[in-house]
C-alpha cells in the first residue's frame, strides 16, 4: 500500500541539513572533490548529448500551458550591409521545461512551502525570490551513472503504468556492473522518448512509465545529488494513488531539494554503455542563470 | 595598414579542410582525445560560471533588435491543486544572442556565402538549413586557456579602443606561462564586462577593445577550437576600418569556421587563475539544441 | 475550366488606379460620403462583435508556423503595493493572423510583386516597407452587407468543397432584398465557423468552402472596398487547380489591392439578419497600427 | 486637502447597480440608443485614428514590466511557393498595455476586491476569470465627446504637475460648446502625447499632467460611460498624496467599474475640433477579445 507523500517526505526531509539559508540542495553532494572524480571519468572523450530539439515539432501539447518553441528570426541571409557582409540573428518563445530541462526547487511546493521552508508565497509573477534556477549556476556538473531499467527487463521501452521500484535500481546498477557513489547524478531510462520519437507528442504525454514513490527513500540512501530520466516527469504518470498528482516531484524536490532532470535523450549513450558495459561518465549539465527562473531548458553532455 | 578582410579570409580558410559537407568547422579539432585532456585539467573540481544572468536588466539597448529577455511566469506559489501541492512554471522570450552566447556558424556571411560555401540564401524565415546552431551539439567541451590580456597591462578594463595584437597575445600567454595546443578553446579577457557590472548597459555596447583582424592568422595557426571574449562582439568596434563594419566575425565564422562566444563573465575565473597561476581548465559550454538556430545563449562553466 | 489567375489578374488590374504611391488599394472606395452613408446604417444601436476570442483553444494547428495566441500575465491579484491597492498587467504572443484578422497588402505576392508593382524583396525580416497595415489605420470602417450564402442554400455550413460562384452571390444578395453599392464592405457567410465552434480546429483547418476565381471580377464590378468571411481563408480550399494554390488571395490582394479579412465570426449577426431582413449595417473593423506589419488581430463590430 | 480615496470610492460606487454579476461596468451605459445616437455623430464621415504605432520605438521604458512591441516575421518576400506566389507572414510580442490601451475592469484593485465585489484573487497566472477585456466584446462604441483641456489653457501640453479639476472640464466644454450628455464616452487632451513624440519616452514616462481625484464624482455625476486620454495613467502622475499610488484608477476602474483608455493620440482630432468646432463624434474602439485578459491594445476611429 502506498505511504502517504507528506510522510515519506517527513522522514527523507534534507531541510536544513546544508544550512536555513541553503537554495541548492542536494547538489551541494557534488563537491570540488567529486566534480574532479567526475571529470576522471571522461577517459577516451567521446561525448554524447542528451538535449531534445527545440522545435515547433516538440513534444508538447498545450497540457499545462506548454508550447513547443517557436523560433523567429529577426534577421536572415537577406540582411546584408553595405561592406557585402550579414549577420543573421534570431529569437525563442517557450516554456522553460518544454524539453530537456532541470525543474529547479522552486518549480514544486505543497501545504505553503518549496524546499527549505521556502514560502511558495515568494514565487510570483515575478517569478522565484528564492530558490530560483540561477541559484544553481556552478551545477550541474558531476559524475553520472546510467540505470537502464528498460534495457535490464529486455525491452525497448517499459510499459506506461510500470512503476520502478527500489529493487529495479538495485537488480539494474547490479546487472550493469556499477555502483553508485554519494553526489552522482543518477540517469534512469525507461526508454520512453521513443513514445515520441518513434510515436507521436500525444502518445508520449499520456501517461508514463518512471519512479515509484518507494524510490525517494533509496535516492536519499545513496545521496544521490541530481536525478534525471528520459520521461516527461521522472515518475510514473499516472500514479494510481488518487490522494497525489506527482508525490515522487514532492518528496524530491520540495522534502529532499533534489534537482530533477526530465526528457534527457538516453538513446545513444544507453547503447554505447551497453557495448562497451561502461556506465558511469562526466555529465556536464549547466542550467541557464534565468534570473526568478523554476526551471531551464539545456543540453546535458555526457562524456565517457 | 589594415588588410582587406577578404583577402585575409581567403588566405585563412578552412573550407573543405574537414569535406564539403562539414557544417561545425574549427570545433572538428576537439577530437575526443583533446576532450579527455581538457577533463584532465579538472584538477580540483572547482567550478566557475562563465554566464550573463538572463534578466530584464541585461546588456541588450535595442542595437540590431535585439531586446533583453522577458521572463513570465504561466504558474505561481497560487497555482495549488486539490492534493494541496502546487507546480510553478515559466515562459521566456529572448533573442539566442541577448547575453552569454555562442554565434553558430550561420550566424554571418559576406558575398553571399556563409563557411564552407553554404549559400546565405538558406538563412531563411525559417531559419538557417545548413550550419545551425543544433549541428554543435556535442561541442562544446574541451581544454580551454585563459588570455587575461586586461591584467597582462595591469588594467581591470582595456580602453574602448584597444585593439588586441597577435603580440599581445603571445606576450600574455608568455606571461601567464601557458601554451596553446591545437584543439584548445581560447578565451580571451578585455575586463570590458565591467562597463556593464559596473557602469551600464548603454557604456557597454557603446563600442569596445578587442581583438583586431591580424590576430586571424594567429588563431589559425594556433589552430584553435572556439574563441570567446567577455565584450559582445568579439573584435574591437568600431574597427576604424570603413571598409568592414566586423572583419575579424567575417574571417573567423565565415572563412575559419569558428565558432565565437561572446559575454562570457570571465572576472572571477581570472581572478582565480591570476592567484594559483594556472590558466587552463576544462570548458563546459553546451549549445542549446535549437533547430535551425543560429546562435545559443548558454552558462559556460569552467572547472579547474 | 479554370482561367489562369495571372490573366484574371492582369484584367481586374487595379495598379495605379489610385496612384503610384497608393498604399491602401480598394479601401480608397470607402470615401468620407460612404463612410457617413456607412454610419447611417446604425439604426437601432444593435452592436455585434465579430471576432474569435484570442486564447490557447483557438484555430490554430501549426500549419504555415502559426500557433494560437499565448497569454501571460506579468501582474496577478498577488501583486498588492504599500497603499493597499495593485494591479494585474499581461502579455501577449500570437501570430497577426491567428484569428479574426485584416490580410493587409503585403501579405500576399507573385511573380515577385505585391499590389501596386511594391517589390516583394521591399518585405524583408524587418517587415514591409510598403503596404504595411498600419497604412490603413484610417480604416475600416463604412458600410457592410452580408451575403449568408449557407443560409442561401439552407444548410448550416456549405460543404467543404463548395465553391461560391459569382451566380450565387448575387442570387443570396437577391433573396435578401440587398444591393452592394460600390465602395461597400462586403461580409461572406460560408458556415464554416461552426466547423471550430463545433467541431475542432483540425476539422477547421482541413479544408473550407469559400469563393471561387469567378468572383474576383464580381467584385471588381461592385467595387467592394473590402471583403471578409468566416473560413480562415475566404476561397474554397483546395482550389483543385493543381496550378496555384490561392488564386483568389493573388487576384484579389496583389492584383486589386483589396484587404481580405478572416475567420469572421458572423453566426449571431447572420441570425438577426434572418430575423429581421436587413443585411446592410455599419461594420468598424480598425486594424492594429502594427508597424511594418503585414496583417492584423481584430474585434470587427457590426452596428445595425 | 485630498480626500481618502476609499471614502471617495464608497460615495461613487457603481458596484450592484447593473446587478451582482455585471462585468462591465459603466459601458452598461452605452445603450443601443446611445450607440445610434453616436452614429449620428458621424455626420460628414471624416475618420481619425487615435491609435499609437505599435513598433519597438514605442513609449515603454520597462516600467512594470511593461516593454515595447516585437513585431517578427515568419515569411517574409523570400517565402515563395511553386506557383510562383508567396505569403508574408508576422508574430508579435507585446504587453496588452504597452500603447494604446483600454484597461479592463480587472486591471487595478484594492482591499482584496475588483469592481462589484470581484475578488483579486480570481486574477491569477492564468489571468482575470472575471471582468476580462472579452467581456466588453461589444463595446466600446458610442457618441464622444473631446474635452481639449490643453487648449483651453492656450498652451501644446499641459505642465507635468498639472491636475485638471472638475471645474476645468465644466469650463472646458462650456467653452467648446458642447454638454456631455449620460452614456458618453469623455476624451480628455492634455497634450502630453506631444512629450513622446516631439520629446523622448523617458520623458513621457517621467510624470503627467492629468486628473485629480476630485473628478470621479464629476465623471459619476454626467454618467460618463468610458474615459480616454492622451498621457500614460488617465490621471496626474505623480498625485502628490503619499497615501495613494494612482487614486484615480482606484476609484474608477474598482469602484465606478470605468473602462479607461490611455496613450490616445488626440493630435490629429482637436485640431480639427479646434478649426470646425464640432467636438463630438462617434468613437469606435473595439477591445480584442483576449480570453482572460485585463487589457487590450486598440486603434480608436473617431467619426466626424
Amino acid at each position: 500500500m502506498t505511504r502517504d507523500f507528506r510522510a515519506v517526505g517527513r522522514d527523507l526531509s534534507n531541510w536544513g541539513r546544508w544550512g536555513a539559508d541553503d537554495e541548492i540542495g542536494t547538489l551541494n553532494l557534488i563537491t570540488p572533490a567529486r566534480v574532479a572524480a567526475g571529470a576522471a571519468l571522461a577517459r577516451t572523450g567521446r561525448v554524447f548529448d542528451l538535449g531534445y530539439t527545440l522545435s515547433s515539432k516538440g513534444p508538447q501539447i498545450g497540457l499545462g500551458g506548454r508550447v513547443n518553441p517557436v523560433h523567429l528570426m529577426s534577421m536572415t541571409g537577406q540582411s546584408v550591409y553595405p561592406d557585402g557582409a550579414g549577420f543573421a540573428d534570431d529569437f525563442i518563445v517557450m516554456p522553460l521545461q518544454c524539453a530537456t530541462q532541470w525543474d529547479g526547487l522552486a518549480h514544486v511546493f505543497y501545504d505553503g512551502f518549496c524546499y527549505n521552508e521556502v514560502p511558495a508565497s515568494s514565487i510570483t509573477p515575478q517569478g522565484a525570490d528564492r530558490l530560483a534556477i540561477d541559484r544553481i549556476a556552478r551545477g550541474v556538473i558531476g559524475p553520472a551513472v546510467l540505470a537502464d531499467v528498460a534495457r535490464f527487463h529486455g525491452v525497448d521501452c517499459l510499459a506506461p503504468d510500470h512503476g520502478i521500484s527500489p529493487g529495479e535500481l538495485d537488480a539494474t546498477l547490479d546487472r550493469q556492473g556499477v555502483t553508485l557513489a554519494p553526489g552522482s547524478i543518477l540517469l534512469v531510462r525507461t526508454g520512453w522518448t521513443r513514445r515520441f520519437t518513434e510515436g507521436s507528442a500525444a502518445e508520449f504525454m499520456s501517461g508514463e512509465p518512471g519512479l515509484t514513490l518507494e524510490c525517494c527513500e533509496w535516492l536519499r540512501e545513496h545521496d544521490v545529488a541530481a536525478l534525471a530520466a528520459d520521461n516527461w516527469a521522472v515518475e510514473r504518470y499516472p500514479t494510481g494513488d488518487p490522494g497525489a498528482i506527482m508525490p515522487v516531484h514532492y518528496v524530491l524536490i520540495r522534502d529532499m531539494g533534489m534537482t530533477l532532470g526530465e526528457m534527457f535523450d538516453l538513446e545513444a549513450l544507453a547503447a554505447d554503455c551497453a557495448a562497451d558495459g561502461v556506465y558511469e561518465f562526466l555529465l556536464a549539465a549547466p542550467a541557464l542563470k534565468v534570473a526568478n527562473g523554476v526551471g531551464t531548458p539545456l543540453n546535458p553532455l555526457a562524456v565517457k
